[in-house]
């Protein structure tokens, strides 16, 4: 199933795509929620970000191809870190390039819901605290990060996190294409399989140390291929079973 | 003003410290709210964490004098980085020393609350956006800190960020006396004057990057004189002007 979240006269609402239309869904997307006779033509609305997480933990120097791209050791543990709240964006909506940087760049990335509160979760029982998987882009300003110790500021610009276009709820993520094309061309060309630790060990391994509540984003590393983005360009990530989330680069004002 | 969260009759409620005792407000510590009849004594209410932060930005090495002890250069730009939603925990309660590491480390530090929506902001405007301060242990596993490059995890066990005993509203927090007490023990003893960076300049170098929302935590590092907690262990965060922040330390179940 897609859940996603959509605006419509102004109004934020929580919906299912059937089709080429979306059908109200009253309640919240975590928790208990029935179906409304409310339907709208997809493209009559706008898709928002299909969560509004209250923390993003990422995984750093998760696909062995990215590692070797820039010399940097396959990691014995995850790496992990944060992006700030105000980076996420929905669809089609404009990646901020901001005047610290000189050097944005993509990421393509599979991202995770989470669906309950998890702590101290085995891989095996992983599966049943995931709520969806989206697309997402990991923006980062990679002058900043590889300046800066610590990589939270280079990753947690507004307008940082494109996701979307949906959640799909439904999905074996241990083998599926990710692909990223910039301005039409192919950048990032994967299979989720290359992954070092897979999605159930990553949701695992955090819940060891930190515990996750509903609504959280997880998201699982880039593959190899990144590269720089320019105002004016347009970015797809493009993730098997999942969809396309498109996102533009617009000037700071 | 003190404002406090506080829980009787295992309700959660949020006051003001009138003497000893507290006076129930209604509404929210961020928006309008207004005083209630209901007053409990002090000693007869459970304080809890005095605010519940959606995101915890925290600097690095932000005392002259701590980066001396560590051997690290004071750094040309603050450092930033993050502690998860669950870190979080009120006065008295236990920090549980968790089974990954075995360097359980204290780190005395003022906390700020923002008061609303704060992006771009000079440091001549930024006390226009903060709530309050209240005093703040920056738990850290030193061990896996510095064999970790990102500070995310070390800093992010649930439990790893006490908070209390309340927030004061009306405080300059440019030279304040900062102390902590291990079993009693003077162990860190500094003042806020000390800093790299001061708390004006903080907020306003985070808004340049990124959004802060109403309710959020910043942490402003810790200075000179860091150590080590056991199982058993009492640390107290004694911050001038606001007052002193008490836990213990619990072993993992």
């Amino acid at each position: 199933m897609r859940c996603v979240r959509f605006e419509v006269n102004n109004r934020a609402k929580i919906g299912i795509i059937e089709g080429e239309k979306v059908r109200t869904v009253y309640g919240s997307l975590d928790t208990f929620w029935q179906l409304t006779d409310e339907v709208f033509p997809l493209s009559h609305v706008k898709l928002l970000a299909p969560c509004v997480p209250k923390q993003i933990i990422c995984v750093g120097l998760n696909y062995r191809e990215h590692a070797k791209e820039i010399n940097m050791e396959v990691p014995a543990e995850p790496i992990l870190f944060t992006k700030a709240a105000h980076t996420v964006i929905g669809p089609d909506a404009a990646i901020i390039y901001p005047p610290q940087t000189k050097k944005l760049f993509y990421e393509a990335e599979l991202g995770i819901v989470i669906k309950k509160k998890m702590k101290d979760v085995t891989p095996e029982e992983a599966h049943k605290y995931i709520l969806g998987y989206t697309c997402a882009n990991d923006v980062t300003a990679r002058d900043l990060q590889l300046k800066e110790g610590q990589w939270l500021r280079s990753k947690s610009f507004d307008t940082f996190c494109p996701l979307g276009p949906w959640l799909e709820t439904q999905l074996n993520p241990e083998d599926l294409s990710i692909k990223l094309y910039l301005n039409g061309e192919l950048k990032q060309d994967a299979r989720t399989s290359d992954m070092v630790y897979n999605p159930y060990e990553i949701l695992s391994y955090i819940s060891q140390s930190m515990t996750l509540d509903a609504g959280d984003l997880v998201l699982t590393g880039t593959p190899f291929g990144n590269g720089e983005m320019q105002v004016g360009d347009e970015v797809v990530v493009d993730i098997e079973g999942i969809g396309k989330l498109r996102n533009t680069v617009a000037a700071h004002k």
